[in-house]
């Protein structure tokens, strides 16, 4: 298993992750997304497999008790986690690993493949996050500010990453991760 | 005074934080450099009031008796500071200050002026940030691997900043710089 193929993408809400992690999919035949699995409910549209692998707690929790999980978390009342399966099912086609974990999974998978590429995703400031998560519109101001409060929490953990992309422009961070993924 | 005009700059060494600056204050006659206080014996060509304000120890200390530091610390021996008097100097000429500052002068300076405006200076990469220390050549790997550790632990204080800037490019980054500075 090459472990250099892991590649662990961290970004606080509202950073444009999930804009990057499409389009990183997008123009990348060889990358492959690793899906979680979880016991929450699927919700319309969603496909077992291609969004999530969808599990009941009983099935999770034995999951856990057999170390199946490289990282877990509950969130909410439901739990999201990533298999040593699914990372090899990937990593068996030749495919790089992209993995959409948050700072504290992203740490324990460190533990297991040391040798994974970690990129963080940084806002090019506080009041630009802001903003950005304003313009959502879907969160109230409390929600903002709780927000833009994890947000920190989660910068204190860059120091765990190897590679630090700021995204104030898509197609620029797009381009700095792959040639950060294609470096030796 | 205005504490907006207060700008920190901090980052690991290697990351090309002087040249930065170097830059920043040849291109914005509107910037001026908070020149520090030190113990430390002038070395050849330093001039006091330029490059820095020497004064002995015995002063030193009286000065932090006397809370006219913002922040100082000890390194290798000697003491370096920034008094509140240079911050006020600059200020009051309607200048930006710019202080070179690391990452707990920073947090002190913050408490100090909470709306100062912080920036954080990252190398791309780990890896790339150990290429830029090889290439300086003055170093033994085993002081490489010491300031690899001490950027680390430098990143960790990443939360308490509000700009966050990757110098993969001089200019780039300096541009990038200058339009957060003049940002409300």
């Amino acid at each position: 298993m090459n472990q250099r193929n892991i590649i662990i993408i961290s970004a606080p809400s509202g950073t444009g992750k999930s804009s990057i992690i499409q389009l990183l999919l997008k123009s990348n035949p060889g990358f492959a997304f690793s899906i979680s699995t979880t016991t929450r409910s699927p919700r319309p549209g969603e496909k077992e497999g291609k969004d999530y692998y969808f599990v009941s707690e009983e099935e999770f929790k034995g999951m856990i008790d057999r170390d199946e999980f490289v990282e877990w978390a509950q969130v909410h009342g439901n739990y999201y986690g990533t298999t040593r399966r699914e990372v090899k099912r990937i990593l068996s086609q030749n495919l790089m690993c992209l993995l959409d974990i948050d700072v504290q999974g992203a740490v324990n998978i460190l533990k297991i493949y040391p040798d994974a590429k970690a990129v963080f995703i940084l806002p090019p400031s506080l009041s630009e996050l802001k903003k950005r998560l304003l313009k959502r519109g879907d969160t109230s101001l409390d929600q903002i500010e709780l927000r833009l409060e994890n947000a920190k929490k989660e910068l204190a953990y860059i120091s765990y990453y190897h590679y630090f992309v700021v995204n104030d422009d898509l197609g620029k961070a797009v381009h700095m991760i792959q040639t950060h993924i294609h470096e030796n």
